[in-house]
């Protein structure tokens, strides 16, 4: 606690979600003054076919 | 903002999860009268080894 | 199953959701071809102290 | 409802899921004094390339 | 991790969420044989006013 | 997109919420090289009788 979930388009880099979550973490105890090991961060990957804005999937999206 | 979650068994087809996100945008903005941008939506496919009822995986479950 | 999790500013008429999950139960069993009792909805009004896009709360915003 | 989302690493065998959703179902059933066909559950499986604690995924930690 | 998300009607004693909690925790270190220290739950009240089963609001119905 | 979802105790203040989602949105957008706008936020308090680890309210822990 705190507890993080980041939904995010699938196909980012291992090196990426490296990145994030300790840029997410350091984020969170700077703010919060909490311990790092008190952060849990979830990432769940969504592909373009299952996010849809506006009505329309991402992955029918033109441009 | 509105943000849907929908939870739905993993098996139906590309078109029908166009069609399913279409009516439940037009849906919301019918009735809270806001803008279609405004509506996200994600899907999450569960598969029957995943979702139990009454202590049960429907992937046990007879008939 | 299908479960509907809906995240909506606060500040809907009693009206209004009683409107919205019939409106979405109705679109999801028209085009999954599912029973009506097999669609729950849980709705969460979310506060504009508690929503952010852009790095800004929405209670924060101007215009 | 009740309903429950279980986080839990991937690589459980299909057996524990069975006897975890049982034991969560008749734990629930027991405090609450609901009906067992009440108590939805469902699993999702996270990777360790998905979850960080303290800043770092579970892939990159030591021993 | 494991972490449960209980969502369950508003309405019970602290009493029952205490051992709601320490049952569903037993369960969890029982089945998957992990440290009960490992096992985070979190409780979301949801009033009938919220949760809709076939299009209608629990507090809309009768009986 | 993307989605985060931050679950945090009750009681942090609105200026402490404010920078929250300011660091959490710069640290997405410099890691993912996303636009601002498209990051959104969304937190939920919980109440420490609504928190277990180790199948104990955080309510009724000491010290």
């Amino acid at each position: 606690m705190p507890t993080l979930h980041v939904e995010l388009f699938a196909g980012r880099s291992a090196e990426q979600k490296r990145q994030l979550v300790a840029a997410l973490t350091e984020a969170t105890v700077r703010v919060l003054d909490c311990a790092p090991d008190a952060v849990d961060i979830v990432l769940s990957e969504v592909s373009r076919e299952h996010w849809a804005t506006g009505g329309v999937l991402w992955s029918e999206r033109q441009g």
